[in-house]
């Protein structure tokens, strides 16, 4: 008879298996949630983020084994633009304070399921989402109410290393990973 | 009879019900104390802070809920500034040196009493406010004679959810966590 | 009879006797791996990277003692140029997503033997070049696989002195710590 | 008859007791060693340095309390220029990469004797300036040569409070910290 934690792996490896767009929040998630802004000569203040190396590494990956993928978050800046576009991400909604709307603008975008798709977050405003996606994902460094929401929570922190942990995960439930990861790209 | 703990917690509880506006330093209690200058190329440095995003989602939740907040800093930059306005902080009062002046400035513009008032604080210039608030709460990362002057340590450090902490302990003491959670926005 | 570890320490030190010059990874190796990016007013984001200054005195301490120095990047900018003259770095290559040609162009240009070359990495895309050279270096922070493709692991972090490590291994098995170490300079 | 530590606890008390100058070294002191550049559009990188709040309230108390203070760095950039006029320091030489030569102006300056200097810091570099001064500080992140040649070492690391620590050692064995410390301005 299989353990709880052996059948929990079991629906986790189940969960992840069907997953075919793969969204994630950007503050705590992609990064380790510090939102840092810079002072400018003119009064204005402009933001800077931290994302991971290994973490474009790996979602360059995932779009190689045919995952799709997309950012969906409550700020605004530069940053965001310019790392989406390094780490080959599709979809990516700025500005968006709430976000089961820009969510359901992803579902209708790729006309997916909502169980093949995953959300990856750290913070109140993405428990909307998460009760609704196939498999909801809590970084190390989520809120106490946002890892009870969660099918799964990752031991990296947002900025990290979380997401490369969820890209293993996917590519490696689908079969997809001893594949790709010969193919990396610095 | 309760415990001495249980005295000590319900004391706190009976302080934070009361409290209808929160003040906070900036260094070491909404970043981790850190000054970031960055050198420009005319010979001047302009200030980078890092403010971490989970509280900027519960302080407008305690705008939400009601809760006034307000900001005392020695420093003055753009960053602190475009951050209040991000995080709907009504008062803030940058370049001050001594804190008791701005402190007493608060407490004439909404007519509070003391003991109506929070003050969270990192470093030796915040305790004479501390002494006088009806709650005074101080960072994990605290100088010792800082803690010692505190109703209340929080756990998380300054810039790494101190004061989420400290605005869910008035929201929860004050009855309106359930309610405020849900409307989070990101 | 030898311990299997004091074989181990020995094969090392065999190694390490015979390097003539030292390629680097960047992000992960003489960084933390965070890419840092700023947020500009025309809509663009320019990179951050932190380095570590114990790291750039052990880089001159290397050249002074007669080692050749290299680095080799998928990203490119500023910092990374700046940060290689000061640390007197030779050979300096960026935006090469793909690191074996890389390599190939620094063996022709040095005409070193592959067994006189030692790397440092971080991810995936390193280990090519790690399954080549005499020595292969993984830093503390490095994904499993590339531990796994190491001759040696440091204890210290990419960012942290994993490379003031991998020089001090490199001169001390040499013979030429003792005399370089009282050379340094800030 | 007293301990070894006690022994040791006065002969360091009698040290601290005769300092009247404070020399600093900057990266891994002042900061905790990261050399942050940040690129700019025009291929140049300027430097980013991260001081630590606390340390600018002490550094400011020891200014008042009578003591004199200086910095010596390898380094050159405008943010040690700021960071150096907001905590009051003195005597300030950058782009020193030796640094005795620095350490003999401050003595000619000040007049005063090598037993009445105190050095803190964290690298090689630094080693030929504290075999000379009568107090040799190692931070808690220098290198094991650094502690080796220091009469003490912080347990806090550069950057996050090391210099508060020595600024109090100092203090307290004059018998001026509690006066000095309700003087205390942000």
């Amino acid at each position: 008879m299989p353990s709880s934690s052996q059948r929990s792996a079991s629906a986790l490896h189940k969960r992840a298996r069907r997953i075919k767009l793969l969204i994630m929040d950007v503050d705590g998630v992609l990064t380790d949630g510090r939102v840092w802004l810079q002072s400018w000569p003119d009064g204005s203040a402009m933001e800077i983020k931290g994302f991971h190396s290994q973490d474009g590494v790996r979602l360059k990956l995932a779009r190689f084994a045919g995952l799709r993928t997309g950012l969906i978050t409550g700020r605004e800046s530069a940053a965001v633009t310019r790392r989406a576009r390094e780490c080959e991400i599709e979809f990516v909604l700025q500005g968006r304070a709430e976000k089961v709307p820009a969510y359901e603008e992803f579902l209708r975008r790729t006309g997916f399921e909502e169980n093949e798709v995953a959300y990856v977050g750290d913070d109140l405003p993405d428990i909307p989402v998460m009760r609704r996606v196939g498999l909801a994902v809590a970084v190390a460094n989520a809120a106490p109410e946002v890892k009870k929401a969660a099918h799964f929570v990752t031991t990296r922190a947002g900025g990290d290393g979380a997401v490369s942990q969820v890209v293993e995960l996917l590519l490696k439930a689908q079969g997809r990973w001893a594949d790709a990861a010969p193919r990396a790209r610095a």
